[in-house]
This record gives C-alpha cells, structure tokens and sequence, in this order.
C-alpha cells in the first residue's frame, strides 16, 4: 500500500467529515440556547466515527488515537512504530460554536513515530492542505511554501489565549505577547491550532506558537504540511 | 434618488475595487523582496480611485472622503451634512501583504450626519455585507443578526494589537486583553476593523473592540452593518 493511497484514503474521510461539520456549522446559531455544547460533542462524535470507520474498513491493521476516543478512555494511547492514525474530527471548537469559520478536520498519519501523511481540511472556507513526507504540501492541490521572511519586525505571528484561566498562565500568556509585540509586525488569533500551522505553511503567516495545547491530534497532521511546505516545526 | 439606489452603486463600486484587491493579493508573495509597500500604495491607490469616478460619476453633488485622498492632503475633510461617502479602499492591509485572507473594501455614505448606507466586501472570501439604515442588514443578500449573547463568559471578543509599538500603549493593551481573559470564552485578532464589526453584525463574534483605529473610513460602513443587525456601537 503507497503513502499516496493513505493520503487518498484520508482526503476521502476529511471531505465526508467536513460535510458533517459544514451542515452543524450553519445550525449552530439556532440551538445557541439550548445545548450548545451538545450539539459540538454529537458533531465531534459523528466525525470521529466516520473517520475511525472508514479508516478502519481499508486500513484494519493500523492504529487509531482520536481526540474523542481518547477523552472517553480518559488517556492517550501509547504511540508506536505501527501505522497509527491521529485524528482531531473538530479542531477550533469554539470557532464552531460561534460560527466563525476557521474550523477543520485534522488527519495525520505516522509510520515507525514519523509523521508521513497530513491532512487538514476547512470545510466551511473549503481548503484542503494535504502533505506526504518527503514529497512536498499542497493547498487545493496546488504547492504551497512556508514564508521566507527572515526580519522579525516584518513577520506575522499567530497564536491563541488558550483555555486556562488561571493567573499565572495569562499573565505569562499576556506578557509573552506584550514582549513580542516590540519585535514583531503584528499578531493573530483565529481559534485552530491545525489551521494555524497551516497558515504557516502557505506563507500567510510566519510565525506560529501555542503552549498547552489538546493533544498530539492538533499537530500530527500540521506538522507534517509545514515541513513539507519548507517550514520548522519545535517542541523545546 | 432613493437609499436603494445609492447601495447598488456602493455595491458596484466595491466589487469591482474587490477585483482589484484580488488581483494583488494572489501577486502578493511574488514581490514579497522588492517592495510590498509599494503594492499596497497601489493597490489602495486603485481601489480609491474607482471608486470616486464610480460614485463621482452616479452622485456628482455628493461629498467624498477616503483615505488615501486624506493621506495625501495630510488631514481628513470635515463632516458636512451633505451626503458624504466615506471609504476605505483596503482595510487589512497587513493581512493584504501577508496574503491573510480578512481583507475588504468599506464604503460608507452618511447623510446629514447619519450613517445611512454601509458596505463591506471581502473578495477573498467573497463575503458581501450591506446594510441601509432602518431596513436591516445582509450577508451575501440574506438577513443577519448580532449575537444576543448576554453572558460575558460565553462571549467570544475580537480586537486588534494596534499599530503603535511605544511601552505605554503597549502595556495598556496587553493589560487589557489579560483583564478581559478572566471574564470571556476567548478572543480572537484578524486584522481588519470593518470586518470585526462585520463578524459581530453576523453573530459569529460577540463583542469588538478597538483603540486609536486609522480613521472614520474603518468604521463608517461597519456602523450602519452593525446596528441595522441588532449590535450597539459605541464611541466613549
């Protein structure tokens, strides 16, 4: 079985994810008061389950940690050298709840611990970001590359506020950017870790960091995209 | 000549000035090393253009202010209670170098002082948002509303980092942005003012805000979108 007939396969199952993701996208608005929360781990679920099957149905040999399926077992599965498929159905959930579109599908494969397929899809802007190890990244189908730029004080950065509250991580949180802002052009924050990578790795920004993320299901597939598309990627 | 008429022609011109900015922004990275300001300048100076000659041509009586004609006379022109268009040709301008896709064109027309007709196009995202006061306001011609979240926890804020890099303006806004974490869901920096206050017009933000914004070109048309969809705007 080719790298290219994972990616195949894959790009299959993120386009019917983000179909599930696009129909609750637009139906978010009417259920604001009634169970918002609901109707993100149905949308979640329903993703997940797609990709798990249809994963499973032409790769039943390879492993399998997705973020939903992870929460429920209260753990992550160990990572090994088997083919193991790391899944985020519904990465930017708040961006889901609220209907702003930067929402996606993440879908990244590793063979012996190495990152070697990723797929990224944005349903509702309808971008698909889509890398195999060694063979370079792709937006549409058409090659993308990470920015060149290589004066801080012209680069665009994007990170997130995170989801803790507490006082200790948003102050190092609004420090960092408070320290960043002297060197840097400006920064964003649009919600998605994956989507974020991805930005990067097109050259739309130039500069990505996040600290406490969800889980190894935000930057498998990211991961792979990026450096394909010529970028860096650091875990210090 | 009735308000109707004066949104189609706002519309017209800033279609046409979106294909423009299109244009431009697919050739951004191309000449990323050889002078990107000058594109801008450009491209903001096109856009401008057309659409003066283009109002001009339709309202010959009418007032216009614009940003780049401000820029070059050094000042902004009064406000008159003549019907009075008041454009931004290019709002997002970083995003527009950077090829970050929340870029738009805002045309706005006061009358007697009154923020009467509004329109924000996003070419990238092909997103339209016009509004006419005491009539509504639309998204691609279906009806929109602001969120009517009324619980600061579960609201999702957008701002900007400015542009103004000296310590006191700085800490002012890091400090800002670390008192409101305690208090909403998260936040989110796109870059483009008019479209902030798009994105609270169509309920997927809650809450905008911005200090020391470029002029009343960036807020002109976003008011009359706004508070046609149900949101507030203030200007302590």
């Amino acid at each position: 079985m080719s790298e290219e007939q994972f990616l195949d396969v894959a790009v299959e199952a993120a386009k019917n994810a983000g179909e599930i993701i696009r129909k609750g996208f637009y139906q978010t608005k009417n259920v604001e008061h009634k169970g918002q929360v609901d109707l993100v781990t149905e949308t979640d679920k329903a993703c997940e389950d797609f990709i798990f099957n249809h994963l499973q149905k032409h790769f039943p040999d390879h492993k399998f940690i997705g973020e939903e399926t992870s929460a429920a077992l209260g753990a992550t599965a160990d990572l090994t050298d088997e083919p193991t498929w790391i899944v985020d159905p519904l990465d930017g959930t708040t961006n889901f709840v609220h209907g702003f579109p930067f929402v996606c599908v993440s879908i990244g494969l590793t063979i012996g611990k190495i990152p070697t397929v990723g797929v990224v899809y944005n349903p509702i802007m309808n971008e698909l970001f889509t890398a195999i190890h060694g063979k370079g990244a792709f937006l549409n189908d058409s090659p993308i590359k990470a920015s060149s730029q290589d004066e801080l004080v012209k680069a665009l950065l994007v990170t997130e506020a995170g989801t803790k509250r507490d006082k200790n991580t948003l102050d190092d949180t609004t420090n960092r950017i408070n320290k960043l802002l002297y060197k840097i052009r400006s920064i964003r924050m649009c919600g998605s870790l994956a989507l974020n990578m991805c930005g990067v790795a097109c050259g739309r920004l130039d500069l990505c960091y996040e600290l406490g993320f969800g889980g190894p299901w935000d930057v498998a597939a990211g991961a792979v995209i990026l450096r394909e598309a010529g970028g860096h990627v650091f875990d210090p």
